[in-house]
């Protein structure tokens, strides 16, 4: 069978295993959790590769080496899923190094530095409504008050990961010592529809997009709608109305820049009633954290003008803000030229999605290559990336490791 | 006691008859309303009418003319409330017509016509989500799809008005001929800011305003709200907010007119999911119903714009649709003469918001005196009316009386 289309297979198998009967959901610590290491660490052992489940959940494939003080390359996404979800979205990331390994095993080709294929418990923040539980275990910065999150049942992160353990959870140093690795890479479905409008299989990701959120309440008056003029008004609605055209002005007129205001709540909410209070979410990401804080501060003047013009009141409350992470040159620059080789270009791309990349950069430097999926679309049982394009991932991942083993035995 | 201080101390009597402890609120046919007819008519009584309770449940309290061969000029308003009232909205147009002839008795003036003071039964759709159950009785306009409409403990309007009746009920012709009547007069407060921003206590009527209501439904494509560049979006709210924006810039520029979304919905309503479908509503009225029709497909026009720059589908369904109503030239004319006498100015209105005078207009020529309410606030415990204001009205509409009387004594 071609690589792609075992690859194929395997995502398709992968896919059946659930939580849920008739959709696909796994989640942290969950039997279907137990079960896709299983599967997964079953193709693992076949490859040739030394398998272990870790503290945390995380499902570690290694392969040795050619020599023994050689270095170590992680590749590796996650293996839990929102509810309902797709079935590429974190498992390809997994099991496509697991084919191009054993296409270059095909090959001959040996690697003179070990390599651990990683499938992370969590990364989804279902469970928990916390992300990164997997990577944040396998780098060591699980914090206290993580452990002590609890999920819809009323158990904590510590005492789930207590009973997976066998024994009181002790929050755990890094797996790995900063200076033993080669970096980590991460092939991941794009989530967007950049690489469909572009007419590419496969892209590289320059940065992971910083992002703050925040909750935006503007409050006017509640009033008759068929009784109180137009110039007698203080719609909250009118404001938060203006305020997102704004937000989306300022996205279309600023490169990368992305705003969005996903949820919103009118208050009283009925037909005949002026809105006397508005809730709504803003979401701004940008792969550099100054274009994203010269946008708060620009969207933060726009709320206050339109506020005053409509005497309005608008309070800001941050829920969310991440830093944008770089990806590493040295590694993009290598996966670039792989894209190059295979592709005949290669483009670069902002993700605008969290992903364990986030997590591991910490740790070592980080790559990413994102596959185009059919109309952007993902956290949907319609997510599909095609054969086609899952084999060009493969030639790029498997051109990429080729690169590395000559870098790495010169 | 003076008459405004009387006044005020009945409506506060009355704000104590509900069918909740700790707020107003009386339904049609409540326990609470039978209480509140029981006390006004006990009133009634005081001031020498003749009191019955209609076959709708309308409180009707009769006072005889001077000539036996005379017509009846009709006051009123209703005893029903919404819930959480205040103690205003509609008791004021019962009451002060009470104590308003109370007056003329004092001062020795007998009415060439007879009088009936309508307290009716139903106007704000509380309980049938259907509204003036009341005044449709009195005129003989209930239809048999209204009866047939069932309450939330699943009675209909029909077997409620049976057991009332205690025989079935069938559907009444209007209580009077058109021809025995001088018209209807309905003292309410303003529910709207305009008298206080013109510092005036009351008002005339001139029309009550049309209205129109409708969904609009915006499609667009969800998405990720990191991952979807601003170019390839298809923002349901976005389109919304522009549509809801077109709608308050056309009514501030149109005399009259006025539009409001007053409730709207965002699926699937997450902070990191670009808005794929927005519902809302949408309220338009004006006193001429060719503005409003034009209005209504200026805002056709422009939802179709909108929708077809930014990639989106709307739809409209048409959920309430009612045409406009004039006053009597008549009547106000005799009306704003005694605002007039009394005020020193008096300025014209239109009523944003439907009352029992809708449904009287089809059986009688119909004046509205509105009287000023503090901060256009109604349906709200804090609704108020100044004893000042309520003076004046009560002034107005003894000096109204009194005209009446000289004009058919001739």
């Amino acid at each position: 069978m071609a690589p792609e289309k075992q690859l194929m297979a395997m995502l398709a198998e992968l896919s059946r295993v659930s939580d849920e009967d008739g959709k696909l959901t796994r989640t942290f610590l969950s039997p279907a959790m137990f079960r896709a290491n299983a599967l997964v660490g079953g193709w693992m052992r076949e490859a040739g590769l030394t398998v272990h489940v870790d503290h945390v959940g995380n499902l570690v494939g290694r392969q040795a080496g050619a020599t023994a003080r050689g270095k170590t390359l992680l590749l590796g996404s996650h293996l839990d899923t929102v509810r309902d979800a797709g079935r590429f979205d974190g498992p390809l990331g997994v099991l496509l190094p697991l084919v191009a390994l054993a296409e270059l095993k095909r090959r001959g080709v040996t690697l003179p530095f070990a390599v651990e294929v990683l499938g992370f418990s969590e990364e989804e923040g279902v469970r928990f409504a916390s992300a990164y539980l997997g990577s944040e275990g396998y780098t060591g910065r699980l914090k206290a008050t993580t452990l002590a999150l609890r999920d819809a049942a009323g158990e904590s992160v510590g005492e789930v990961l207590a009973k997976f353990g066998g024994r009181k959870f002790l929050l755990p140093k890094a797996t790995h010592k900063r200076g033993d690795l080669l970096g980590y890479v991460e092939v991941h479905i794009e989530q967007g529809p950049v690489l469909e409008a572009k007419k590419l299989a496969v892209g590289v990701v320059s940065a992971i997009a910083g992002q703050s959120r925040f909750k935006l309440t503007w409050k006017g008056q509640a009033g008759h709608a068929g009784t109180t003029p137009m110039g007698l008004r203080r719609d909250a609605l009118a404001g938060a109305a203006e305020f997102a055209l704004a937000a989306e002005k300022l996205a279309r007129g600023t490169a990368g820049l992305v705003a969005t205001v996903g949820s919103l709540t009118v208050s009283p909410g009925a037909a005949n009633v002026i809105p006397g209070l508005v809730e709504h979410t803003l979401d701004v990401r940008h792969a550099r954290d100054a274009v994203r804080r010269e946008a708060l501060l620009a969207l933060g003047r726009a709320a206050n003008g339109i506020a005053k013009r409509r005497g309005l009141k608008v309070a800001w409350q941050r829920t969310q803000n991440n830093g944008a992470v770089d990806c590493s040159r040295e590694l993009t620059a290598r996966l670039e030229r792989s894209v190059k080789a295979v592709q005949g270009r290669s483009i670069s791309l902002v993700s605008g999605a969290g992903h364990d990349g986030v997590v591991m950069s910490t740790l070592t430097p980080v790559a990413m290559l994102f596959v185009r999926c059919r109309g952007g679309l993902s956290h949907h049982p319609d997510e599909y990336a095609s054969a086609g394009d899952l084999e060009i991932a493969l030639r790029v991942v498997v051109d990429f490791l080729e690169g590395m083993a000559q870098q790495h035995a010169s």
